[in-house]
């Protein structure tokens, strides 16, 4: 593998493990403020995939002789990227909640789908299996999540009526 | 419709325009970066499909008795979120086009998800009818991106090597 290729491929493990740090923020977030008990426990469940996860792209990064950015450092663009979802969002839990965490997983979605192209092509095929497995469990949370429009929407309604 | 109710409506309605609005940003600057002609084609096609968006969902909130929020509003919070990205992905063009873009898209199928269930429970049938058939083009955009993974990550490695 180049020293170029490698350079390519260790940014989207790191992209992936940056994403993952995140997840595992919003998970945790989302479990906590869900008062609904099947967003909660969707949530909760996937914060424990998701520490699987987090390991499994650490060590691949480390394979690579690699340590993944410092944990502060997403914190910082958590904040900055949560700034601006926040103020596009109507300020209503369940739907707030279901759409932040779809597209945290189909930004992951993304992040996978790439991380397993470029790996198979570097000749890297440990990472390229890590990640066809992730992806899989990404894909399988995201449909989870959709699952949830309706009751979302309803539970939205609601609370608009009861806060009145 | 409960004041209530039709002030939930609107909430969702401005998000989805203030969607629009980013997608029109998003688009036109992701056809002027793109250095592949099918990536390019793909992100004009879709600026001109989004203009019929925004005009669509303008006119709902239109018949609400309500006006969109200025497009200067949209663009700090678009500066806010770039900022929070930019940083987590790979310098490399494609792919970040690539995945950009389906980020975006998912971001507005969620929201018209939601949209157009909150719009049916409210009573709002033309509402609804708009958000499915906006659904059905970003379903197929997102689609049309996703179809791209194997040419990003080629182009990716490519721009790594030749760029060396």
């Amino acid at each position: 593998m180049s020293e170029q290729t490698k350079a390519q491929l260790v940014a989207y493990l790191k992209n992936a493990h940056a994403l993952e740090q995140m997840s595992l923020q919003m998970t945790q977030a989302a479990a906590k403020a869900a008062n609904d008990p099947q967003l909660r426990e969707l949530f909760q469940h996937h914060h424990d995939e998701t520490q699987d996860h987090e390991r499994l792209i650490r060590q691949r990064i480390e394979a690579h002789g690699e340590t993944p950015s410092a944990a502060r450092d997403i914190a910082a663009r958590v904040a900055a990227m949560g700034k601006g979802l926040a103020a596009m969002i109507p300020k209503d839990t369940p739907g707030r909640l279901a759409r932040d965490g779809y597209v945290q997983e189909q930004t992951e979605i993304a992040s996978y789908e790439l991380l397993s192209r470029v790996a198979e092509r570097a000749g890297d095929a440990e990472t390229a299996e890590v990640a066809r497995r992730i992806l899989q469990n990404e894909r399988e949370t995201a449909d989870k999540i959709a699952g949830t429009w309706d009751r979302a929407a309803e539970l939205s309604l609601g609370a608009a009526s009861s806060s009145a």
